[in-house]
């Protein structure tokens, strides 16, 4: 008995096309990203890797992804679960800012710091400042970020994961997560035991599904799971290691 | 204390366009029926008429219509909830016929009782045809019908709207419905208490939200509710009640 998990990250989103950091900030997909998304569910019907359940964060990205996949690949009617666990990476007040300004004002160590070191956060958000979420109504009442690093995504996702993505793939369901880089990461540095400096260096594509087969322990059948356009994949990967040059 | 309830029948589908049965056929929206789905989320950001809690069918032309809306209305975010409870009627062995073709072959009477009475339901579908849905996964352990009439949506519906919608209302969310003409239909008829020879009079405008505050008796403090775009309905319902012609 193995379990089935999709890990799929959102396809382009306006502010990706654009080189700004985006964190929490609700932008929509490009155009090239709903192409992505919806390319995303017809290589998940050709393969036969049909969700049962899918999980999406709450930003519009994400969910946008999921709708368009699923309804490519005839799933559009499965049960949705939405949480902000799932939601990419707060990026303090560097959300809203140009990443190529950001690396030429800081430099690059810093930049790179930023973007890519485990436990290192940006500055936290001014509440209250345009591209905060202090006020979104999506997120009353829970305890939301103002910024963090890779180690906080982790440390948030990992009580939904086990509390409502694990429950489903127990129960046997082919389970779909739409969500973003660095959630998505936060997931494979756990189910794939990477340790805290070799995790900086993985990247996620957009829009192509990342599906595992789990033990009993939850474990990878084959550490790092396979992508559905491994070719498309690899290109993808070495684009988004590239951002910000 | 009153609750709010929001009843929005899907944009105009591929097949409203082409003027055949449609049913439980799993048909998309028009490009007509994607506009209008869009302005529905408008419309409701414009009232300040905000969902916490989407219901839809598990046809695609409600679900890309709740999407549509939402995303329109900044409200992609919120819980979603579907069920096959709140499905369009089923049209027996109509589904994918032409309607003025069946008109034309079995008269103006016949048409009108399969079309509008409570409770004749037109002849079962074959199982195993090809507008037949026995095989799809959707469904699976499901009591699905083979044919139905109004009074059968009704009392399919009805335990669903008791045990999730009402439930969702007696929480105090606002709750949105995307669903079908008839299910509309079925909800309607039970909220305002309508008899079982005016329902056949009624129809719902496509892509219009649909608002109802109710009592603590779930009962509407205005009957029939209010359209948030009253002129655009008073047209769209003529338009309806001319299909077929």
């Amino acid at each position: 008995m193995t379990y089935t998990l999709v890990l799929l990250r959102h396809g382009e989103s306006e502010w990706n096309a654009k080189n700004l950091f985006t964190g929490w900030v609700d932008v929509p997909l490009s155009e090239k990203g709903t192409a992505e998304a919806t390319r995303g569910g017809e290589l998940l019907a050709e393969a036969g890797v049909l969700p049962d359940v899918v999980h999406t964060s709450l930003l519009r990205r994400a969910i946008s992804t999921a709708n368009l996949a699923l309804d490519a690949a005839d799933r559009h009617w499965i049960p949705v679960k939405r949480n902000w666990r799932l939601n990419e990476r707060h990026y303090g007040a560097l959300q809203g800012k140009d990443k190529k300004q950001i690396r030429d004002e800081f430099g690059e160590e810093q930049f790179m710091t930023w973007r890519r070191s485990y436990d290192v956060p940006p500055p936290p958000i001014e509440a209250g400042s345009e591209f905060s979420q202090d006020a979104d109504p999506r997120y009353a009442g829970e305890p939301i970020p103002a910024t963090e690093c890779l180690k906080d995504v982790l440390e948030r996702a990992l009580p939904y994961w086990e509390s409502d993505v694990v429950t489903d793939l127990r129960a046997g369901k082919v389970v779909l997560v739409a969500a973003h880089g660095n959630s998505l990461r936060a997931i494979i540095k756990h189910l794939d035991g990477i340790d805290d400096d070799t995790i900086a260096g993985l990247n996620v594509p957009t829009g192509i599904p990342l599906v595992y087969e789990l033990d009993d322990d939850l474990r990878p059948t084959t550490p790092g799971g396979r992508y559905l356009d491994p070719e498309a994949a690899k290109d993808a990967i070495a684009a988004v290691a590239n951002q910000g040059r």
